[in-house]
């Protein structure tokens, strides 16, 4: 089980570190070596179809690049922008966030809703939950380093907590930015729920692709 | 998304319709097509240690004839018979029933039990969810064959239901011939809970797999 995950970022950083940190999350649950690398001059990422546009040939130009040092490659974001595209233009397997967390939620077949800091619930999530998934976002939150403090972080669960109040049984995370601050496991361990977190989801998938 | 599945059933059948019947769930599941075949002279399967010993040997070499005409394997046993090794065997990848299920209930990280028919938990179900993990079986249920009566099936259910009275939250099944009987979802709909089906667990690591 030597696999090496080769994690497409979706937009430009300039701190490897930063870059790094899903690749280091899936090392942690699954032992899962990674090389993790960014698309080129997309500072701002992926936030709208011009964007996603943009964004596609540099996504499967990068795949095809690590395809060469890795057994998988792990699309690390909750929309799959280009995934279809991707996997026609690489020989190794494409995991990606979305379709990851999403087809585990649909599997459970509880009632389930998606939780993200976008305006709706990313396609994969709609393609495989229904087009009229419910869908959530933390108050307060509109990007990802909001949810780095302590108010992001309780605004999230307070969020959670929420629609397990009413009824929800399975929430599914449409944002990456949920596994930096471990909120599957806050919702685990303070509400006693199930959250299905997009890169252990698709670090899961990963780490039954080894050799 | 034309992948088509190999799989690897672990007995020998005259009746290819039974040989198929997992393929024709993930297919209804996933819209995969796959081939099913079974290994050679071994009409009671995987019982114990000598038969595993026996069979590890056809399965590799199932695997690799089949590999040709397939772009994933399944190796569809909840025990994951020779899987390390097939997986080096081959140069596509192998999803197996016990794996799958087994991960996918320990990423959920709520209370959980293992239901099978044999003696104990499968190593697949142990090396993921703990060697002292919760294990029950239906009563009067020795083989597959007793799932398929009325009585059979009833019994199924109220194991279930009992580990559910008791705290569980998550069962995942070590027996495919649950699936054959679609257990996961009479519990879903008659229990209203979450029970993982190793052959639909295979499949979704199956369907994340294609071009």
């Amino acid at each position: 089980m030597s696999s090496t995950l080769g994690i497409i970022r979706v937009l430009t950083h300039p701190d490897q570190h930063f870059i790094e940190e899903h690749g280091r999350l899936i090392y942690q649950a699954y032992g899962l070596n990674s090389v993790s690398r960014c698309i080129p001059d997309q500072p701002r990422g992926i936030f709208d179809d011009a964007s996603e546009a943009l964004a596609v040939p540099k996504i499967i130009a990068l795949g095809q690049q690590l395809q060469s040092q890795c057994d998988v490659l792990f699309l690390s974001c909750a929309a799959d922008p280009g995934l279809a595209e991707l996997r026609k233009a690489v020989n190794i397997p494409v995991v990606s966030a979305g379709s990851a967390a999403a087809s585990i939620a649909a599997m459970l077949q509880r009632p389930v809703a998606v939780m993200g800091i976008g305006a709706e619930a990313p396609r994969p999530f709609k393609h495989y939950l229904g087009e009229s998934v419910i869908y959530a976002r933390p108050e307060g939150i509109t990007n990802t380093t909001d949810l780095l403090t302590s108010q992001g972080r309780q605004s999230a669960l307070a969020c959670a907590d929420q629609l397990y109040r009413q009824g929800i049984e399975v929430i599914a995370f449409s944002c990456t930015g949920f596994s930096t601050i471990g909120l599957a496991d806050a919702i685990n361990q303070q509400l006693g729920q199930i959250a299905i977190d997009a890169v252990q989801s698709a670090g899961l998938f990963a780490s039954q692709l080894g050799r």
